[in-house]
């Protein structure tokens, strides 16, 4: 086959997976695309749950690591849509880009991009949003207390795409922002949302990981704990989509469209 | 004087603040800059109030307006100084741009940056920021109550800048975001905060002025009440730039800094 061809030019073995999956990213460049043929849905970015028309609850994800994931998953062939929430991205090459706002947006995005064989969950939805939003901008007053802001549960998009049934993606990967104790957290999140891998990441201060160029992650799976080095979001990102092609380990070729 | 000639020349009056600021912006094309000489503090862009280490309290100011009064003033020769909140805009050429999160960071830099002659408070600060911040990041449990978050006054700048004493600027300019009764509102605004002018906009559904490019004002002086065209806020920012150099009326020569 073409692809054990390709694998024997790069010295990898079609029994190991990473290396597979790492050629097979080399080997994009050279037309082969193991995720060819494969739909993939990321999501990246926070959400901005209003408060009144002006004010909104956020958080510091830039969207960046997300976004990588996306263009990763393109270059090795995936066909891609990116649902997005409030981030200065400019749309990567080859991505359909579904923009929204909130929690509740986003899991309407979400439901609209199934089915799809990947869904990557980068986006930090919040995880609440304010109970009875004022179509008003609330206003100050020297002779009124602050407003007490109400939380309410958002919906739980990872946890609604690892659900058991006819439109679960065959792979659904979740991101886990931790401040403490980053992998029991994630391998408990893991079993909690009922996805197949978890990226978790340290978010504590000092980290410059919300908004920073650079990434060190976790990766948690079905086969156990893989600890990466720090490195820059693109990087990880290319890393994560050689992982998911040699997860799926069925490439096709881009030129022609026959599997091999 | 140079000063009259210049104004003779575009057609100006010396009487007319607004035909003199007019012609200022002009001139300052042919090295006549009206506020040279003079010291200017702009606020611009949101504040972010942080709830836990990736969670905060925001609103939709994109920095724009403030961003660009602050390239206006330069324009007409004074010395900038532009404290910002958290926004995805580059350094306006020339200006000292100091990079701040919260509305306490965004009061300690203003302070710092006294005295100037002219302020010009465009940054949406948030009224309220979050008491008792956590250092760890909240966490979902299905099994507790979403938190509700207690709010408490932040500083209010605009009001610190225009109270009386030695320290406060010639000119002090705010703004109001209003999504109902706009003019009533700022009106009220201008006395409450003790401020000079305002300029007010309608930030309500619809308007798309916060975060778009273009704004629609209403400016409040000692004099009366101005209402401007839906202009690019570069335009609005040119205008009050034009304005603010009228007010002042002692233009300076930017060569040799003789006055005229």
């Amino acid at each position: 086959m073409l692809r054990d061809a390709i694998l024997g030019w790069f010295g990898g073995q079609s029994s190991s997976g990473a290396a597979a999956a790492s050629v097979g990213f080399q080997g994009a460049a050279l037309g082969w695309e193991p995720l060819a043929g494969r739909r993939a849905l990321v999501t990246a970015g926070p959400t901005h749950e209003p408060v009144d028309p002006v004010r909104y609850l956020g958080n510091r994800s830039s969207g960046l690591q997300g976004y990588a994931i996306a263009a990763a998953l393109v270059v090795l062939g995936a066909r891609v849509t990116l649902v997005s929430g409030p981030v200065s991205l400019a749309d990567p090459a080859g991505v359909n880009v579904v923009r929204v706002e909130t929690g509740l947006e986003m899991e309407r995005a979400v439901r609209a991009a199934l089915p799809v064989d990947i869904a990557v969950c980068a986006a930090a939805v919040a995880d609440w949003r304010v109970d009875g939003i004022s179509g008003r901008k609330l206003k100050k007053r020297a002779d009124m207390a602050p407003p007490v802001l109400t939380l309410v549960p958002n919906p739980d998009i990872l946890a609604i795409l690892s659900a058991p049934g006819p439109e679960r993606p065959t792979l659904v990967v979740g991101f886990a922002a931790e401040t403490d104790d980053v992998e029991v957290n994630a391998v408990a999140k893991r079993t909690r949302k009922g996805c197949d891998w978890i990226v978790a990441n340290d978010v504590s201060a000092g980290t410059n990981v919300m908004g920073g160029p650079d990434n060190r992650a976790v990766l948690i799976t079905e086969d156990g704990i893989e600890r990466w080095p720090l490195l820059p979001k693109a990087d990880l990102a290319r890393r994560l989509a050689q992982r998911i092609a040699a997860r799926f380990e069925a490439p096709v070729m881009a030129s022609g469209g026959e599997r091999v």
